[in-house]
């Protein structure tokens, strides 16, 4: 593994599952191979789960770690092409990402979408730019269009709860007052379509995700029909794709409720976090046993630590 | 020990204080301890000593520190059970609090009092709410109404420094521009009371501490007379406790001074720092050979060290 | 040496160029000199390069390092002596400096000029403040007027690249569209004169720095003149020295440019970054095979390493 950006970066996931479960019963079983190697995190945006679990990981694995708000605490940053820098950037992309690159071994990044160009955040400018400069392995702590560590956390979640094979799994959209990415939708279909489950999609019309990402999943408009039978509700919001990065509504009849829960098949209930409680979803679900939510959370640790333990092994193994 | 979020907390001052000191003496002594431990530090005010001698400390130990400045770096969080949360606050609490204990085996929190809501503050409202929904061990950075790693500070600080049995200790009010918390008053005052020390509280009238804290403690509201014959004295501004959070008065006649000093049995002078220079107290005061407001610095260290052991030691150890 | 705040505190720059340099062969062979050692660093002003490579640094001789924005994390501090404390600064360098000695072995610091007080940045207010109160060593990570790791990189680069005795180098201004500090020059310039070359410093009429730095080197106005049979090219913008602080004139034709580069002897490229391409250097510059701008920013680790090594050794060491 010589970058982890995407989903699509994953080539066995079932693997990373089990090493990631083998992890979280012995986290400190591989922590020589990190031995002088340095974790350098970037954050253009806000975080706690990513930013701690990660720091965590790297750790565990012996790894030293130098975490910075590159925004805040470093230079603005030009990343286009032949231009004048005459303006507020002080420094190119092309000379950060190979800088930053000789004082560390791998390099995390956080860059959130901006939602208001479709093409700057579905090309990934700011990582792709991180990925094409960078001299070592860049991993993604969510980027415009992907929250690729988020989705292996998810996929570990599930296998570590699931009851019968091909479990049916519910994304479900939510209401939300403010426009979020698509970031977690998209890894999560991305990364329940290597599953053995059965996905469905629910949300209102006009929240259609990338039909890209989605094609060959099923679209249930209907939330409630969606849940029936469901073992896994996954509830988010995300803003349009197609009218892109709106808040087409914020109806609360999505919300979901306890009572709505008592449709499914007993089935836990998942969220990336952070969650806006009695907007997204009730408290009664939120604070109900099948709830995996703070699970979620402690699986992001092992996932993120088996991503920096593959990229070590396979990458910057001195062997 | 289990938390460390008040002086309440402490079950043997003299305990404490010996082993402060005697970790002051050998810091690396129990390095290993604090193998494969991390410590969580989220602040979510300003910080200098806290920050910089807790993190020494708990890397005396052998433990990794990651350190937050929640507000800025991470997520708006919610304390209200039950809203709805469809305004600016984008996490809850309880959320908050059980993740970040996934990520770390002692969390240490630094938030001051908003000094509008008395009730608020001093129900501990941020402080509360981790101590109740985390499930590691918390450690107060100062907190609305109480500085515990600074009182026990003080109290290895006197330790050091008397002279005779019982020495008289007296806590004087100084003048501030600006609105101060009582936190560290609060906890001077507990700590005194749990030592073998004859305690004079001090302030213009007005400026009266929490009674529930004070009872059994002697007010003299005559600064001149209050000096007379003290080992000891430390300064502080706080604003009102009754007329909550309203500066009641800047009057330089409480600043210290030398010839207050002066009037003492040779007393050392001591302060929390940050101090304003020639407003709390006189230069002359400050640079005499008397003052151990340094000393009292460092302290913080083994302060913040021996909590962190006792935490280890009685709660986290594997024996 | 017991700091390390301007290129005046080198004693033997060969000897340190040497070290940097069979570090850089073997990064990790010193990492038990920092062991129980801590590196506090506080940055007033933004950072990347030094943030990232100063840690590094110090993390390969095995020291912990505890790095904090002051500004915006801790206290607004106080300068002068002998002032009433009643405005916005909380805490006084005084006690503030003494305080953090506690805390760590070295201390580094990083803080820009003003550029509107020449007197307060030439003498160094905040960097010489820090140097008098610390008890600990301290490291300039660049102050108003010098930033001595930048200057000792370049040499180690130089020293690196040169192909003959007696290089011919030129530093040479670049336009800009803001005022920037002359700190990077005069440190230049210092350890370009401690060196074995043929220093040439171009810049347009009114850009002259200090005349207390600069003598005895050769100003040439005629920046194509100066260009010719260089061996390396220094490109920097700075603000004035005489009309202080001020931008006298952002004329594109100074801008380092392809065909400029053509006149010399195939000189190579430098600058210590950020930079603003196509405003102080196009891009067929930057992106030629002559730049030597990221190999620049790789040996700021070493030139810190070797620093802090230096340190640990000559005045840390128990031997």
């Amino acid at each position: 593994m010589k970058k982890y950006t995407t989903v699509n970066d994953i080539a066995n996931l079932t693997e990373l599952i089990n090493d990631a479960m083998a992890l979280k019963k012995n986290p400190y079983a591989f922590q020589n191979i990190g031995k002088n190697k340095t974790l350098i995190m970037l954050f253009f945006n806000s975080s706690l789960r990513t930013r701690l679990s990660t720091q965590k990981a790297a750790q565990n694995l012996g790894m030293k770690v130098m975490v910075m708000n590159i925004s805040k605490d470093g230079w603005a940053l030009e990343f286009e092409d032949g231009t004048i820098m005459n303006s507020t950037a002080a420094e190119h992309v092309k000379e950060a990402a190979q800088v930053i690159s000789q004082y560390g071994d791998v390099l995390a990044i956080r860059t959130f979408a901006g939602l208001t160009d479709k093409n700057e955040d579905y090309n990934e400018k700011i990582m792709s730019a991180f990925v094409k400069y960078a001299t070592i392995p860049v991993v993604s702590l969510e980027s415009a269009t992907e929250h690729p560590l988020q989705a292996l956390t998810d996929a570990i979640t599930i296998t570590e709860h699931q009851q019968k094979n091909k479990p049916k799994v519910v994304l479900t959209w939510a209401p939300h007052p403010k426009a979020l990415p698509q970031a977690v939708a998209n890894s999560f279909v991305k990364v329940m379509q290597l599953s053995n489950v059965d996905l469905i999609i629910t949300h209102p019309k006009g929240y259609e995700l990338d039909t890209e990402i989605t094609k060959g999943a099923t679209i249930e408009y209907n939330q409630e029909k969606a849940f029936e039978n469901a073992d896994f509700i996954y509830a988010k919001n995300w803003s349009s794709f197609a009218d892109y990065g709106k808040v087409l509504t914020t109806d609360a009849r999505w919300m979901i409720t306890k009572k709505k829960m008592q449709q499914t098949h007993n089935a836990k209930f998942m969220h990336c976090l952070p969650v806006r409680r009695n907007v997204v979803v009730e408290d009664a679900v939120l604070d109900s046993e099948n709830s995996l939510v703070i699970q979620q959370a402690n699986n992001r640790t092992f996932a993120a630590q088996v991503i920096l333990k593959k990229i070590i092994n396979n990458y910057l193994s001195d062997d």
